[in-house]
């Protein structure tokens, strides 16, 4: 692919985007990245990752800290039961690196955008001190958008895939060892859920969201957003094999340190009674993924979270806290 | 307008955000914000400003560094021929800032957003360590797109307002003086030039875009994306009053020095050559805004500009130079 951009470093560095990206990438170098209209209703989402904030680069590569920032924006599209149509990077890259460092790190952001069915489509590169900080917006189109807000009392409240691999990757990390494969792969290279939310927008899903900051920090949100409470028993939570073993260094029973884990980016949906373990797994053949009861809505407000018969207060990620 | 939101900093502030904004907002704090589709293409950009790189505190405050960044990125819009539709905010907010210097920004935001016929309807919060980081993107739909690469040999290449103001304010700034109002009007609230936009779109426009880098950086991005070269005539060039006393300061031609200055986001377009004044005359007074003709595309390539009979090499800003 050939792109027509005048002189300059930054525009040098466009170019080899390009280069690398190939299909990956379509259109970039213009003022506004142009997509035809589709069905449905645009969905659009925006997320940033800082590096020494939401990665090291002593944890993953810049790969991975691209692919990770791209996962984490179209996993909001998952949750709206969108496609991915496009991708857009604004990168502040760290002055003193190099391009090859920046194409390494887009080709993360490409690879994720590849795997979702999706291109990048446009971005922005600024130049600045300190470390690097990509802000990632997706675009996607949805048929029946699926918001936080329609959940209502007596739904059935399921989880997608397994909790608590993020985080034992990030524990493990945090005191100086060397996660487990299977955790590492969980927090460098999350997979957004987006057929499953789809599929779950085309089957009922009443109320959706991603849990980036975990089942602790998220419910709330759904149970807010719809006005009704949640009641989670927290024995149903779907644990990630390496939690277990990290989650009894820091004396913690599994499934609460699987729910006050976050990134794992796995889809919290609220679906109708009728709903039941038939229809999960009629997802799980189509999706290839588990979807698993841990609760239901009731009239009410807040998360009651229970854990061997008795309340639990959970804690949830928050950057401002 | 209420918002039903967790509990969490981070929501607290999206509470304050959407309650400061008021109209200005709409739809904040799900996981992906939903625009009805609309007829036409679809275009997006996204544009980050970094203080100490784009814009210093103690030269504006933090609503005109919001409505700054909101700018940059809707000027893009005005270059594609597209109207505004929503507004997203990815801010990286410096550990120990306020949730009121958060809103000021953020007021800032929505007013650029309000004024551009846009509403704030996503975004992003992170804390880290640093400055401030506003990523913003911007959504419109355009008719008729008009990308950098639609210019011929022999059309008219034409320049909206004036050129030099932004730069002369930074120019003050950077020597320690106050700049005079009319120019920090120009860098503090530079108006993304969306009326003028559709209207060149649907007047014949082969190729435009916005002035960030200025006439002498972007100048080269039309050149090279249509395939021709573009000779101009710098005495045509409409400079901003203030250039004229900062650029004999510098001891340049007030014409190099507003081709050289950034960031007055004008519009750079190219128009048929059956486009002439009568027709300026007929943009100017639709838009409010005056339309120059400053040179002409020609079959090669490149940009040269001539000023006082001899060609001059026009040095443009780049953040990798």
């Amino acid at each position: 692919m050939s792109l027509r951009l005048g002189p300059g470093g930054e525009f040098d560095r466009i170019r080899a985007i390009t280069a690398a990206l190939g299909e990956r990438a379509a259109g970039l170098g213009d003022d506004c990245a142009l997509l035809p209209a589709a069905a449905g209703s645009l969905a659009v989402s925006t997320d940033t990752s800082v590096e020494g904030v939401h990665f090291r680069l002593d944890w993953i590569g810049l790969r991975e800290a691209g692919g990770r920032a791209a996962a984490a924006a179209l996993s909001d599209l998952a949750a709206e039961g969108a496609d991915a149509a496009g991708v857009l990077a604004a990168v502040v890259v760290p002055r003193g690196s190099s391009e090859s460092e920046l194409v390494e790190l887009m080709l993360g952001v490409g690879d994720a955008a590849a795997a979702a069915g999706a291109r990048v489509v446009g971005g922005d590169l600024t130049q600045a001190d300190g470390g690097w900080t990509i802000g990632v917006t997706v675009l996607g189109w949805a048929a029946t958008p699926v918001t936080r807000a329609g959940a209502g009392p007596s739904d059935g409240i399921w989880v997608t895939g397994t909790l608590g691999g993020a985080r034992a990757a990030l524990e493990a990390w945090l005191r100086g060892a060397v996660p487990e494969a299977a955790a590492r792969e969980v927090f460098a290279r999350p997979v957004p859920r987006l057929a499953a939310g789809r599929w779950l927008a085309s089957h009922g899903a009443r109320a959706m969201l991603d849990l980036s900051d975990g089942l602790a920090g998220d419910a709330d949100h759904l149970a807010a957003a719809s006005g009704v409470a949640l009641e989670l028993e927290l024995e149903l939570v779907p644990v990630h094999p390496s939690a277990i073993a990290e989650a009894r260094r820091l004396d913690l029973p599994v499934q609460q340190f699987a729910a006050e884990g976050g990134e794992d980016y796995e889809l919290l949906v609220a679906l109708p009674p009728e709903f039941a373990e038939a229809e999960s797994r009629e997802f799980e053949r189509a999706c290839g993924l588990a979807l698993t009861r841990i609760g239901r809505a009731e009239r009410g407000r807040g998360v009651h979270a229970r854990l061997a018969g008795r309340p639990l207060a959970l804690r949830g990620f928050d950057h401002f806290r």
